[in-house]
């Protein structure tokens, strides 16, 4: 049985050198007997906030440790399901950030699995298991994420970056929650949010990544599943502007208020627990 | 200038042997300057019909050959910016088989890209620049992709898999239109359907398949992306049954008559270009 007690973020899954570089890949079944950790990856869609969730695991580590990004509570019992099937043990449900279009799962996920962590940043001022801030490492099995800071649609928001090492996928994932968004971004209107920090964020902590990073936001709207930093490096229509352009273009965006703001914010700010009172 | 004369399927991109083995992942953005061939692949999803459009390349080859498989009339334009910022070279246009749920997009591509040919299944009926019969294969580049006869959903269904071989991507991956879906199947009730034809389809020509072969379905309704042939083998609801009790879960789904079919149909029986008359 597996415990955990943190204080500090660490883990019953410390990191072990591997000397084979692995690659990353889509919906990896778990087959493999080498001694380098193989991630297990999905990208999981919610339609009606075109939210994506993402389940990542170390499938070579003997607990199959498992954690989900941004879940969504209409799909938490969808993601359940396949972790269960996958033979996993789930041990965080993370958020980049405090939503404002849909309520996290990450309160349903704990009353379904008591053992599992939820964790979002220090800086969002939400409730959550665990708190992380710039530098933190996160390790699941032997693999791990790594926190960056990258504010700017909501003060609080983060990226989680797959580690960098030769034991860790290839290339490199970034999980970029509203922050990039696939050639667009989140936008900068509320809950602390700002053009002028999402810029120097996205430039500074993203695009100094290998081109070949993967780039999975929370959302696409338009179909598409992934992007990399050398594509939005080359097209993406606001990221490519100098800092003042891009700032005049996110003043002007003229978007409506967010329907769901009113119910989610609240929510996501306890983890997704309503009722939660303390 | 590439040039295309095509009668049995042929290419001008013969496959090379390498001794280098490659994994599949997904959004791999080429920068790969090893002698093997490396995938490309972008997974793409259409809103209205939940249908997913594939697009492999070689991006190691020099002049980036690519293909899309399933693409949407609604999202064409969508997918050749991505092709042409990508730097690729659309070489096929492919279909499944004959929708009948949307229009696909081959009629506009070949409108808009006139170098692309057109391919689907001889037996599907269809007119098409290509028909292809089982056992064909489909070069890209030094990668090619092996066509497998499934009948059952329509009488004309082919699943594209990924070549077997040291250079072509490891785990395998599988194209399964609505013949396969993940944790389900398509409908048998139309078209030429026949639910026995299905289930030996699948049983014969996919579940044979290595089990970590990634299972990439023309639609999920559900928000998966992907599946493997271990998990359909172990969890699929309908597949998992024996055929008798198969054939009369699929004779009692009682499902509507679909909406688009009077449209997607004739449409598609000429690749999508509805003023088509010869």
């Amino acid at each position: 049985m597996l415990r955990f007690h943190f204080i500090k973020l660490t883990s019953l899954f410390p990191p072990k050198p591997s000397p084979f570089p692995l690659r990353s890949q889509m919906g990896s079944f778990s087959t493999s007997t080498s001694s380098s950790s193989k991630l297990l990856f999905r990208q999981l869609f919610e339609k009606e906030s075109s939210t994506y969730t993402y389940l990542l695991a170390d499938s070579s580590h003997p607990d199959k440790p498992a954690l989900l990004i941004d879940p969504v509570d209409r799909t938490v019992d969808r993601d359940l399901t396949l972790i269960k099937e996958l033979g996993l043990k789930l041990v965080y449900a993370m958020n980049t950030h405090v939503h404002a279009d849909h309520v996290t799962g990450t309160g349903q996920i704990k009353g379904k699995v008591p053992d599992v962590k939820s964790v979002i940043s220090k800086a969002s001022g939400a409730k959550a298991d665990l708190h992380v801030v710039p530098g933190d490492k996160i390790h699941f099995g032997n693999l791990f994420l790594e926190v960056r800071a990258t504010p700017g649609h909501t003060a609080g928001c983060i990226t989680y970056v797959t580690g960098d090492g030769p034991d860790q996928p290839q290339p490199r994932m970034a999980f970029t929650g509203d922050v990039l968004l696939i050639r667009a971004c989140g936008r900068t209107d509320f809950q602390g949010g700002s053009s002028e920090q999402l810029y120097k964020s996205i430039h500074s902590q993203i695009f100094t990544l290998p081109k070949d990073t993967l780039i999975y936001p929370a959302h696409d709207y338009k179909g598409f599943t992934v992007s990399t930093v050398g594509e939005e490096l080359q097209y993406n229509p606001r990221l490519t502007k100098d800092e003042e352009t891009f700032k005049n273009i996110m003043a002007n965006l003229n978007l409506s208020y967010p329907k769901m703001i009113d119910v989610a914010v609240p929510a996501n700010l306890v983890c997704g627990i309503q009722s939660e009172t303390n």
